[in-house]
């Protein structure tokens, strides 16, 4: 996420042509679900008894639950997306060492979509939601009209390129891997987002294993090809990092008996600790145990560079020394970035942010903000984007005021007064500072559920709009803003113990929490079918063990 | 299989070097299973104590059931094979359309070949089966080595090579696809033997849907796009066609509603009539109900060239006509040919094998063979190989000498000699003609059962030989010859319908076939894991339906 990206998505509430394009700004990258936002037309140039057309781009988790969540037949509904099916993403981690399946994970979004339109008529059900297995490329926000590219690499006759038009256009996309530009990641590195990564995962560890047994190897060779080296000592990197630790010992080491003392995994971590996220006590309890497990938890260091053997880091605890560590397989799971054809979609709608915002909140036309003006302009934001509000809370400011001190230095309060440069070095600081609401399943699927909900009460709420007041313009908009419910956090560390963080700071570690996730995680999932697999997969799991064929 | 292969083979038996190599010749060539033969060293050159170093190549049927089943723990045994995994390869038609789950049907061989030698001390355990993720590129029968090459593409230091000394090897490596050189097939065909092949298949089956399911493309090119074509029509081609139709029928059409009517599928077949291996009456049902289901049978129709696009054919029964039938995706099953480095391991084994025959049936030395002394070598070779045997019986010839009226025409038997070009024609006769057994996983395991059993009791047979005379040297060949049961064929026809043809003609087609069918299919699992995998995932299916996401 550049560190404008919030300042453009906010801005944009206060462009406000009747007849052009608002943004409800619901904003999150989270792994397969994500930036979320919708475009409406104007009711007024559409008649009522006409379908309006949604289009979905993404079938992550805001989508998903969009579409779970939509049961409004006044929409036609297209949905785009590269993959035609919905991933229990937090399951991603299980995927690459066989706890459960890829398959078991996933489910056609053609079932989800269709499944909650079956309360319609039959004839209805068939028109309503359209799917097309296409990637969208580019967005033409004017003329409401999305680009798409199929993407199948099969002797179809190579790539189909289309456009469709919308009334509203939902953008739940979700973000890609952020290398940071780290040079090599991209050729060396496996990524966890997708499903095919998480099986490519599995065929890697594999094939180290293999690769490690063949004859004729130096021992130093086979201590590098056993060596997993993990980047990022985040939820994914650290669950990843557990599970192979519990794939190797549990299952790997029984087959391969004669390597099982050279297999080695180290985390890596450019920050002081890994969950840094979660509870202080979590992150002591994680750190403990991966040391007990053997897994090496290197804190301080941060990936300068990768090559197909090596990967260097720089010990930020240790003057910046640069270090080279042989690996057989590197997973990177760092961070997130935003997908190109948003960041182009982003500048093609703020262009005019800061100048907008200025303009609207510089209600004499002076040239310059007072205090007084400032206030109002960001009272509003707040009320709008409970973000704000947070973050202002938990930077202990006794007001919005004194985001203007900030801006200004200390100096008397109302004499202040800003113009144009220092309203953007104002804003970009909430910007650059603000905590982002999590980028995860949780909050994308929230985001899907609320956005379904305003478009199902769309005509209710146009008559009876119970938002906050609009900035500029008459009345109040017309949906609450959302409001993100943390119901809670799981980090699972192996070993059958999971640490989870509940809301209200409750921390439980342990076995009890590992039965608490199995519960949660089959509950929450998609389909009857999906959680009929994944429980199945679990008690396979349980029985069996798990398996090692290179497939 | 070259015309000469089997002459090849049979030969091989004559040499007797003592101190070099001996084969004995289990032939067959069958998906995933196959070839198999084995050479030794002889048994004086190395101690009692010492282990002989038995090498498998291959972890199909016959190399898995060799596996399984040899318990002598005298034998140091090496397994190389590029698939860490034996595949249960007839249910890989289910795996095509998702009715089983490609893990359902894999096992790690090291599962297998632990499992096998638990009975022993654990130290022996660890040494007794190695497993190499390998491919053998070259037989070194002379110096008995073989040069292997690992096939991991990822970023473990490319390619490793490595040489595996041998006293014994098993070749076991199967035979692979035979496109009979049809130009564009390698290109543009799906083949079905591995289970990658099967997954592959899966994916290209769902992209048609999708692909279909785009906006703006013609009618015309949808229904190329939804035109499954199968080129074969034996059991393996029409098993496939069959699990389409029901995936498309029961599965697919519910979520493409739009494209049902436009899904078309076309089985080619070359001969007369598909399955013609089978009974009559099971061709004549298959051929009735694939066309109530609408499954376009088109025999006679032979495929002479394959585009990205479209498919040409040779219609035999039309004078031999040119047809071209645009399609979206073809899967090529029509026969099976020896992988390079066998032929060249053939080639390296049997070049002096016709003068080697001529030379010991050529008892007095008189450069031609009288019809005793043919007849001698005759009746060995029968013993030995009980498939000639029944060949001659089939063709319903009074005798052995037949073969020699047919070489020389019809004069008068006694005052027959044959020269070795003669005999050459002689036995190539037998080579074309004779029907070898057929390329199933049946033959192929209950090769590796025999073969397994022979060095179990190598030992013992040693010391009471209770195979036939040798041709030449002293006493009996140490074994009984391989010779095959056959227990029965299913042809599953879709539809919960199978047909079975059971020893004796019995044959019986319909529902009760198909719980035979799952039956059979379940107790013949390698393991337990398997067996509950398969069964579940049979389960799921008649609860949930296939899943048609796309991973």
């Amino acid at each position: 996420m550049t560190s404008f990206a919030f300042f453009q998505r906010l801005s944009k509430s206060f462009q406000d042509h009747p007849s052009h394009l608002k943004l409800i700004l619901l904003c999150t990258t989270v792994t397969g679900g994500g930036l979320l936002a919708y475009s409406d037309a104007a009711s007024s140039e559409v008649p009522v008894t006409e379908k309006k057309k949604v289009v979905v781009l993404g079938t992550g988790w805001a989508g998903t639950s969009f579409l779970k969540n939509l049961n409004n037949p006044r929409y036609e509904v297209q949905v785009v997306s590269p993959r035609n099916y919905f991933a229990f993403t937090p399951l991603l981690p299980s995927v690459t060492c066989g706890t459960v399946e890829a398959r078991s994970i996933v489910e056609p979004v053609r079932n989800i979509a269709k499944k909650d339109f079956s309360s319609f008529s039959s004839e209805q059900k068939e028109v309503d939601v359209l799917f097309s297995e296409a990637e969208c490329v580019k967005i033409d926000a004017e003329n409401r009209k999305i680009y798409c590219r199929s993407n199948m690499n099969n002797n179809l006759n190579g790539k189909e390129e289309f456009v469709v038009d919308y009334d509203y256009l939902i953008i739940a996309v979700g973000a890609n891997v952020n290398t940071f530009n780290t040079p090599g990641v991209v050729e060396n590195c496996h990524f966890l987002k997708e499903v095919e990564d998480a099986q490519k995962i599995r065929r890697t560890v594999i094939d180290c294993f293999e690769r490690a047994n063949l004859p004729n190897l130096s021992e130093e060779e086979k201590k590098r090809i056993l060596h997993f080296a993990i980047v990022g000592g985040g939820p994914t990197g650290v669950e990843f990092a557990a599970s192979l630790h519990d794939f190797v010992n549990e299952d790997m080491i029984r087959l391969y008996p004669g390597i099982k003392d050279l297999v080695k995994i180290t985390l890596l971590e450019a920050g002081d600790h890994i969950l840094s996220m979660f509870d202080k006590r979590i992150t002591a309890f994680a750190e403990d145990k991966f040391q007990r497990d053997g897994i090496d938890v290197k804190t301080g260091s941060m990936v300068v560079k990768v090559t197909d053997k090596e990967i260097s880091t720089k010990e930020l605890k240790n003057g910046g020394e640069i270090k080279t560590i042989p690996y057989g397989m590197a997973v990177w799971s760092t961070g997130i970035g935003t997908r190109p054809f948003i960041k182009d979609f982003m500048a093609q709608i703020g262009q005019e942010d800061i100048a907008a915002i200025f303009k609207k909140a510089d209600k004499n036309n002076s040239g310059t903000l007072t205090v007084k003006e400032f206030q109002e302009a960001m009272n509003d934001i707040c009320e709008r984007y409970p973000q704000l509000e947070l973050y202002l809370k938990n930077n202990q400011m006794r007001g919005i005021a004194d985001l203007l001190k900030e801006a200004k230095g200390d100096v008397k309060k109302e004499s202040i007064e800003l113009n144009i440069e220092e309203l953007k070095t104002a804003l970009s600081k909430v910007d650059s500072q603000m905590k982002f609401l999590p980028a995860t399943a949780q909050v994308a699927s929230q985001q899907g559920t609320y956005l379904a909900k305003c478009f199902n009460r769309m005509e209710e709420c146009e008559k009876n709009p119970e938002g906050p007041l609009r900035f500029r313009g008459e009345g109040r908009h017309r949906f609450k803003p959302f409001r993100y419910k943390h119901l809670g956090q799981f980090a699972p560390l192996g070993g059958e113990q999971t640490a989870a963080q509940l809301p209200g700071d409750w921390v439980s570690i342990g076995h009890s929490s590992q039965w608490l996730w199995y519960s949660v995680y089959a509950s929450k999932q998609v389909s009857w079918r999906t959680r009929a697999l994944v429980v199945t997969d679990w008690t396979r799991r349980f029985i069996f063990g798990r398996d090692s064929s290179r497939i």
